[in-house]
């Protein structure tokens, strides 16, 4: 067989140890925060049905599945699979599946792979992780503000100062009727989405090509322009909603709006969040099936975009014949959040060395003197190295030296007679010998 | 849109929250020892382009490869893509393209799902985990001595009780080259591979079938009828492979593979195995590629096969154009061993329930009074839920029930007014009020 250059697929990448010790440590922080909230792990295959997949994700999603071919079996009659493409589709098609044997209302996260046929470019793959996070069968908003304090819980361990941005659909739907364009809430949501990028001017442009009167342009800017506090503002929209904009139009929704921001808020006050949490009005998100509450977060001291979002859903598992679930979930956004801690400097050193002892290895002899001893270690949770072959000390140090081991052993006849092992530390230099029995002693060496 | 009935491909499974905490429990143990060894976790993506796969599992392999369609760049254009169909392989391309990265001997795990189109049945699926670990760009003992260590503290850190079996490749080219057939050695492999299944009878048939002459079988037989204990055997075989044999050959190569399981075998010794370790000269296994040490490990109080294999092979990455380099790995068979966790009753109690203490709400006023209290334990790293709605205590109790949530606290106006927490052992049915501030009393009562 020729030989092959090897590589990857466009937009996958390999993991390589230091990699991986930090994905493991930030999903690992993660796992723990979910865990201490009660939400429990599932995974999906990453195979679904195409037909589960298909229409979920808009004309664009479609074309960006990954699509398997049939084998294995005749093509013809086998139904038709795709790569998972988020963790959302699966996880209503999950609810629906096995919904005699969950209990509402349902915790879940989940930690997985998904797929996108999309470009690839800096920052963008073809293979990345979500971290999702949902509650369902539930319309009350402590599971919102569970939500919130888990952010802040899991950016707490983490290290990473946060903002926590929150809006309200319904109030979006609020500003649409108020501006005397109802069916327009889409394309006003979209329009104000865009505030912070691009300014208010050229979102009164996009409004107005999308159709909106001057006179519902007008409502909207003054929405967007509310000043003051979270209190002054909820009143003044609350007016607002009341009939009190230029068109006079009451909007029950976004009042119903802004008393679910109200009532979360509230509940945020008394549970007690370290981060900064403010309501957003320009919060809209891409998504359209969100219907009540929208996240996002942003870390404070790192220019990356939001590194977490999510929201309100009431009819999730419709599509798959159970209508009327309402749910709440948001998403960590893993690749966004690595690049935080390494631009911030905030994985712990420890991390990049796993072994914390190397054996150095001088003859078979010697080899054999040490192994019970690396084994009593080993049982006593220590992360411990034999080097494999009695060659050169120098290499042996390399080793060490590369893979960032602390502390090395180097017994010859001396201690073999004196039943002694003597161990140095690389980064201080000090050396001291033990009794082989003393693994105490030596635990506490090790741990310094 | 009309309503889809959910399913899932055939062959694949999604993992529920029990699932989930039980397979979470058996890699994180795995996990455990291979860290205290010095093995470190790396990743690769599921795509692989199809010309590192194809070529590499045999014919049959090849048409149970998953391929993906391309999609989203010019078809033509882009190199063809399938799914993982193992971890060797990708292991092999990763150390190959990574070369220049890594420190030789380089220890790897690699937990991960593979897919295979095989028709799916009991125990086959189409997605399932492999875990993998590997040294290489050692040749030494030591290596195969450190598989059979872990392979000893998993199952003993699991409460699996197993008997470890060991062959070497070279003594099965040994038996080959003595018996006549130098050419023969994979057909007298894979026929006394089957000795345990078959009998003696049907293997020397399958062996005169492939063309061994009569006096080459005379000397299988008489190797494969070899008793006595592991020194006795060894012994006798090396008389055989010293021109003893009916043929009067001498073989090299099987007085190597002697040498290096005689080294095993007293490296094991000096080391100490809990398990019971035998050499097993029946043991092949299918996989071509082994040059050495062969490896496989049984249950033995649960009927169901090899729950663990692996070998020596020397030149993994030459088809990647990285020659000679010697290495030595074992694969954890991930859904066996959970079969036998379930079968014998070993996974432990507490994985069943993720959350400690459920508090009931009464209403608004009692949900504000005990949020900062689940706060504050939640910071203590117990998982705590607050049943987000208040509804009838019948409903919340057998959401406590059907979560296996061992601890219930209700408050109401009476707690209110003394500031006290009221939490309630299912279990047992004993109950105490704490006063809220009195956190370590209350975790006190949690742990019991």
């Amino acid at each position: 067989m020729a030989i092959q250059k090897p590589s990857i697929p466009k937009g996958t990448r390999d993991f390589g140890q230091t990699e991986m010790a930090r994905r493991n440590y930030l999903f690992d922080t993660i796992r723990s925060v979910f865990r201490t909230y009660g939400y429990q792990e599932i995974q999906t295959p990453a195979q679904e049905n195409l037909s589960t997949l298909l229409g979920k994700y808009g004309e664009e999603g479609d074309k960006l599945l990954f699509r398997i071919q049939n084998s294995g079996e005749k093509a013809d009659l086998a139904p038709e699979k795709g790569l998972r493409y988020d963790l959302t589709v699966p996880f209503a098609r999950y609810v629906v599946q096995h919904q005699n044997e969950i209990s509402f209302p349902f915790k879940r996260f989940q930690i997985q792979p998904v797929w996108r046929a999309d470009r690839p470019q800096k920052g963008r793959y073809r293979e990345f992780y979500q971290c999702d996070v949902d509650v369902i069968g539930t319309r009350s908003q402590v599971n919102e503000l569970e939500l919130v304090q888990m952010v802040d819980a899991v950016f707490g361990k983490l290290g990473v100062r946060v903002g926590i941005h929150i809006n309200n659909r319904k109030v979006l739907t609020g500003f649409a009727e108020i501006a005397g364009a109802p069916d327009k809430v889409v394309d006003i949501t979209v329009a104000i989405d865009k505030l912070d990028k691009i300014g208010i001017e050229k979102v009164k442009e996009e409004m107005a090509e999308k159709g909106l009167a001057a006179s519902g342009i007008a409502v909207i800017e003054q929405i967007l322009s509310l000043q003051g506090g979270f209190e002054e503002k909820l009143a003044a929209m609350r007016g607002l909603f009341n009939g009190g904009s230029a068109s006079g139009v009451v909007s029950e929704t976004g009042l119903k709006g802004l008393d679910e921001l109200s009532e979360l808020f509230g509940l945020i006050a008394v549970a007690g969040v370290s981060a900064p949490v403010e309501m957003d009005l320009s919060l809209a998100r891409g998504l359209n099936y969100y219907t009540g509450a929208i996240f996002e977060v942003k870390a404070l001291d790192w220019e990356i975009g939001s590194i977490c979002g999510g929201g309100r859903y009431d009819n999730l598992t419709g599509i798959f014949g159970l209508p009327d679930l309402s749910g709440v979930g948001i998403s960590f956004g893993a690749d966004r959040i690595y690049d935080v801690l390494v631009g911030l400097n905030l994985f712990p050193e420890a991390l990049e060395s796993s072994t914390q002892l190397l054996f150095a290895v001088m003859g078979a002899d010697e080899l054999r003197y040490v192994l019970p001893i690396a084994k009593a270690l080993r049982e006593a949770g220590v992360a411990v190295e034999v080097y494999p072959e009695a060659t050169k000390l120098k290499k042996q140090f390399d080793y060490a030296d590369k893979k960032a081991i602390p502390f090395i052993s180097i017994n010859g006849s001396t201690e073999m007679e004196a039943g002694t092992v003597n161990i140095k530390n690389l980064r201080s230099g000090s050396q001291q010998a033990f009794a082989v029995s003393a693994l105490s002693d030596i635990l506490a060496f090790l741990a310094q």
